[in-house]
């Protein structure tokens, strides 16, 4: 298991009017913490898209239990739960405000394709070297 | 069964550098779906809103299969395949593009509040009795 | 002169807590209205791109005089004073609500650039022969 | 004069096809600027609000340089020339990437409101003593 987190202060511009941060921002925030999890092992997105490969997001699923607010500082947490066997990646995420509430859950899985043919790919190895020790059992 | 449909013309702001329609911008074309929805009964959100009630997003899951692209004009079904019963209210959305691909799916369930004491509320009467004619069996 | 005008309804995302829109959302609804502008005209932003031709905002200046508020139905108007001599295009914007009180202006400048060398390119000969009569002078 | 300083990273949903940050989000970066500036002389929009003040923008002027880009970690930072005499507050913003490139200057004026009575209203005597050393001549 891989568990990452990242720290998210809520701006102005993603509150709407009533009063709370906008439900539809919350992928936002997933993403970032995405991003987050991978540079925190040594990649970041750009050099994942220089080795020939895409993440697309083929779903999303958040659980909406408490609102984030104007000025709250979010945890977003990231957990892969099992090192992707084929093009698939599922991240599972939690949000938290400074209270150690929790907010919201989001389960975001991406396929991993190949940028010239768009088809399917594989995670690639350097990543997979990188995950493999956290998903080691003894 | 009550169904509804919208067109969404795509602006630029909403693309990302894919080129596509970023994946956390479909929250908000289902939740155009569900205005258009509410509004070809007669009922504004605002309306909702004067009548004491809210309502909340508390899960929302988007299944992704084909992008949307600049300047695409979609169309979003949006479904009631039941009636509420209590507080809670699913609206089965899909979005397509002009030429009749299916993008995505997206089932956003709501509750209803009671906008002062911020417990869970009935569908207020008046929309219930707008609705009910369509899930009528014969 | 050439003047264009666009309906834009405000959906809940475009809000903030302030309870109006949020002030920085205004660039899209001047975008929308430069691109319906140019439509109306015969072209589609895809289509310019496709003469090899970019348009890069260089200058967005807005003056807020009231509020847009949720579900308001907005009027955008864009005016071109002058058709562009050479690679500026100056839209002159404004936005109105249904009680047709002035909301905000804005005027944004653009430059046509070449896609390819990222030069400096002129208004396209197709845009302009279709312009020149808005400009003509008897 | 008072300058403030704060980092910015550009994640995925603030870029546009054209492969850069889409112009309007600059809004939000120059409205972080400002809230951080204001942290850092110990005051939070919060407790602004909670002194019964409100900041509404009136103007907004941007002209943009150069694009920002996809993971970029972005510097704005903001200027206070003169300490506010009335109700209008202009702050001079200005966004550099990490090779110390300017992309972009934002000038926004804003008003400060009694939220109550909707009304101009002074810049807050608890503001003002923070910022005045700040703009003291010998």
């Amino acid at each position: 298991m891989y568990t990452s987190s990242t720290n998210i202060r809520v701006h102005y511009a993603l509150t709407d009017q009533m009063g709370v941060v906008y439900h539809g921002n919350y992928a936002q925030f997933y993403e970032i913490g995405r991003t987050e999890a991978l540079r925190q092992i040594g990649f970041t997105y750009k050099s994942i898209e220089a080795m020939g490969v895409m993440l697309i997001v083929t779903d999303m699923h958040i659980r909406f239990l408490r609102p984030a607010k104007y000025d709250d500082l979010l945890t977003v947490t990231i957990t892969l739960k099992e090192l992707p066997a084929h093009h698939k990646i599922i991240f599972d995420g939690a949000i938290y405000n400074e209270q150690k509430e929790l907010l919201n859950t989001g389960v975001v899985t991406l396929y991993f394709m190949n940028a010239q043919t768009m088809s399917r790919a594989e995670l690639p190895k350097e990543i997979r070297e990188k995950l493999q020790p956290y998903f080691e059992t003894t």
